[in-house]
């Protein structure tokens, strides 16, 4: 039934646009009553974006399994990467969806309060994980923007090119970017050889992300 | 008159609340017609963040005039403080708007969506500033969102502070942070010693954000 409403309302926001299509038309064309729309969706709005409130809950959940044996930075990414997939598990409907919410404005606003709570989702885990350290709530903060900055530019790439190939690769070296910036070490790397010294030299001029890069490759994470 | 609605409009939102005011109320307390309220302000929303406008449009103003000359995520982030200098020409004002705004939940739809237009202006600039480079795009989408958190952190610390003392030391050392992680050296360093060497020692297992902090130290920049 949920899906079928789905399906319908699709039908016809892309047939008629999304301000022209009520929900009548939706629950006539899906052969429903309204009242069970509305038991599955709140709005027509959250119709367009069926399957958030489950990412969201399997974000949430994801990120209270896990302890002090993850690096913190890279369990956000990793938790980003949930939002990925879920958009990968449909291609075709995550690039109509894209194009729809680029067209109306009011799907935008909509888009930015779910993204706003991924975003929320992820600072409030970094907040735990950073309490009583030195600008542990500003830190938090500052990577959970980034780390959602860079998934929705690869994610956005992926949806402007049709949904066309592995969204992976480009998501992973996303992040990657984020890590390089912000993260700590893999623990198992860490646990490896912790007595292990690393000696960067650079210019004075050189700028720092430059030489972040260098100590990346230096350390092997790059 | 533009300053009149909104100081009739504040007096009403924290008398009755923001639901139960209406524009009749509004423009019937200014003692002005309908017509004049929506000359100013396109909706009641608008009415709440009087100054939104005036300060992006100042913000592109500030970007479009910056040549090669300013080092990008400085540029990004002396951008950031105009927002903070809006909110501090008023403490009192910004601080009964932050506590209305915590409480109505499409008002804070509003700010998301005002948000995000700042974070758009300084990631188009910096998409500018990075044409050509290696990720370019990704490189000005996430370095703009942390702008925009570090500011915002420091911003709502202020503001839950009823506005109290100085905001901007504690936006000075929250850009900071992101400009230690993204930033090259400000212009003025980089001509002063460009052959400087500096040589870093760092343990294997050390946080990459903390051997950052250690060359910033050591570049003088912290």
């Amino acid at each position: 039934m949920r899906d079928a409403l789905v399906a319908a309302a699709f039908q016809l926001f892309l047939e008629r646009g999304y301000e022209q299509t009520t929900v009548d038309d939706i629950v006539a064309l899906a052969g429903v009553g309204r009242r069970s729309f509305f038991r599955y969706f709140p709005s027509k709005e959250d119709v367009v974006f069926p399957d958030h409130e489950r990412c969201l809950a399997d974000m949430t959940a994801f990120l209270s399994v896990g302890g002090d044996e993850h690096e913190p930075v890279q369990r956000v990414c990793d938790a980003a990467r949930l939002v990925l997939r879920m958009y990968a598990e449909n291609p075709t409907f995550s690039v109509q969806r894209y194009r729809l919410t680029k067209q109306v404005p009011g799907l935008r606003g909509y888009e930015l309060s779910v993204v706003w709570r991924y975003e929320r989702a992820l600072a409030e885990y970094l907040r735990g994980r950073f309490a009583g350290e030195a600008d542990g709530t500003l830190r938090a903060d500052v990577v959970a923007a980034a780390v959602v900055a860079a998934h929705n530019n690869a994610l956005r790439s992926w949806l402007r090119s049709d949904g066309e190939g592995d969204a992976g690769a480009p998501m992973d070296h996303a992040l990657g970017y984020v890590r390089a910036a912000f993260g700590g070490p893999p623990a198992a790397r860490a646990a490896e050889g912790p007595e292990d010294v690393v000696v960067v030299v650079s210019r004075r001029g050189t700028p720092l992300w430059r030489v972040v890069q260098e100590i990346e490759t230096t350390l092997g994470r790059g």
